[in-house]
């Protein structure tokens, strides 16, 4: 059958596999490139990347849930760790799943309902899940130590944050106490601010998807999303003349309106109203009117003056060649990891084979 | 298997079906109610709504797109209706599942692949999909009429708009020549505007699940959703520490923070940072830092003060009888309609009978 779908995701996974091998060659040999797999592989679905970073040597998975982490369950024979920590009443299906919990507190750690191997985590300045520093020895002298330790940076993207340093020597502090067990401290920025941060294992999330760790620089890393949308219709409209609701969008002139098949129900941020643009054989559309759920308007006046417009039928560039998870969230006010766990509701997924 | 998803969103039908049978009360027994569930029924689900719509004697149903419909198909027999209009090179499936397509240009009506029944989708203003008034008459006489014409108020929640009784006359003067066609124009707040302009067939949306059509007064709709998140640990954090990624929010005082298993990925809005606030027994928790992928901060200090704290484990309401869809809306910059559509990818769904 063929596919009706208003938009089409195409995830690119030789692009994911390139990224993977990159971060790879950024670590020594002992060092481990955990698979950051969480909220469906950052959207671009679990079911694919995880065999795939199986197959480049990835040695251990992370996912924030347990149910993620019992549906990875069925992709990998790897070990996989569960960020959300120890559910209390779920300690059988970590120890019958060989999934591996991460302690996030001092209750988790002391529960007796489970004694199967853990990760803990440390909070050296995040405020969100983990142990306080200061615990961690009297923790280790009553419980069953882990065989490695974590934290996670708050602020590794801002280059030169104070509090990455400051969070790096406290785990530093704490790791020193416990030379046997093995440790993990970077995300994807983390990797590249410092290689003396690596420890035995990164965990990048970001970088492997194509998002970039250092925004100060050009991306390193490829972009692994393309999203196109179907057009519509193509109508004329008169001056003065407003665009959707609220009719928040007044055109300056008689021009040409794109009515695009996606909305904010496909995950296409409403914020990016009156704000983004899409793309149409590389020429800039910008976006006019509110996002409504399932349509947006664009404007095609620019394009009129200048060659044949385009036709209902034809795909509308959202990301891809011409704009980047990163482009189309600045437009949206927020970051490339929001667009990319958002988008593709109602989207035909296509990969193409790593 | 017991669910170990880290949120539950609760729908409950009966709410649905009494807006639904409150709806159908404020229209003449002539004037049909048709059942909006586009985009999963506005997040709600389709697979439950659809066939208790049909249960209360729904006479058409609206999807946005073909593929809503197609499945939409296999729930109900009754005319289904879809707005994206007569996709090319779709037609048969139009007319082998009984699709009727929402026409919108010129070109639609006049392709020859296709002869079954139509709805024309007259644009009065929107300038969103649709044809424009003036070419109405002409494409009457050489295309086959259709047995409905639509259109689509863009500013009907406000009390008042000029547009809306522009749209509505502009849809009026069209129908006045053509008085053997039904007719359509109220969505749900045009609905409440004027039960002149009721038509044949009204397709309220938004007061069917729940949210306000005349935000000027007190919402008359019964809200549909539940929506909680475990918390997973309870934490003190110093005065001056801040908070989460980019530590963008610094500690008034010491004080206890609850870390909350949902976050973007579960289409909370991450512009709901620093802003939205949840609940716990009915007490306020502020979100405190910026929301992240997976978890959520926020602040326990004022509850710690007057009560016992909550317990890892139990469930903090993101919306429910504390706080409506409209609510955290407001907090997240954006509208009832996106948090509904965005809502629940990793959730439990718990459907409270009809």
């Amino acid at each position: 059958m063929p596919s009706y779908a208003p938009s089409r995701l195409t995830v690119d996974l030789k692009a994911v596999a390139e990224n993977y091998k990159k971060l790879k060659s950024m670590v020594t040999p002992e060092c481990g490139v955990a698979g950051m797999v969480k909220a469906n592989a950052y959207g671009l679905g679990m079911e694919q990347i995880a065999p795939l970073l199986d197959r480049l040597g990835c040695p251990l998975f992370f996912t924030a849930t347990l149910d993620e982490a019992l549906f990875l369950r069925a992709l990998t024979h790897k070990p996989v760790a569960v960020l959300e920590g120890l559910l209390s009443g779920a300690e059988t299906e970590y120890v019958t799943h060989n999934l591996i919990p991460v302690m996030n507190s001092p209750e988790e750690i002391g529960r007796r309902t489970y004694s199967g191997p853990s990760i803990w985590h440390i909070d050296t300045g995040m405020n969100r899940l983990g142990l306080r520093p200061e615990d961690v020895t009297r923790l280790m002298e009553t419980g069953q130590p882990p065989f490695m330790i974590m934290s996670h940076f708050a602020c590794a993207d801002e280059e030169g944050h104070p509090l990455t340093a400051k969070q790096a020597a406290i785990f530093n502090e704490v790791a020193m106490k416990f030379p046997a067990l093995k440790r993990s401290l970077c995300n994807s920025s983390g990797m590249f601010r410092n290689s003396a941060w690596h420890g035995d294992m990164v965990r990048p999330g970001m970088a492997l998807y194509g998002l970039n760790p250092t925004p100060e620089h050009s991306n390193p890393m490829k972009q692994t999303v393309r999203l196109e949308a179907r057009l519509l219709q193509v109508k004329t409209a008169g001056s003065r003349e407003t665009v959707g609701y609220g009719a928040t969008y007044t055109l300056p002139r008689d021009s040409a309106i794109g009515i695009v098949a996606i909305g904010y129900a496909d995950g296409l941020l409403r914020s990016g109203s009156n704000s983004a643009y899409f793309y149409w054989q590389g020429h800039p559309c910008p976006v006019i009117g509110r996002i409504s759920m399932d349509l947006i308007a664009v404007d095609l006046g620019e394009l009129e003056m200048n060659q044949p417009l385009p036709h209902p039928g034809d795909w509308i560039e959202v990301m891809g060649p011409h704009q980047s998870p990163y482009q189309l969230a600045l437009s949206c006010g927020t970051i490339g990891y929001e667009i990319l766990t958002s988008l593709g509701h109602r989207a035909e997924r296509i990969y193409l084979a790593s």
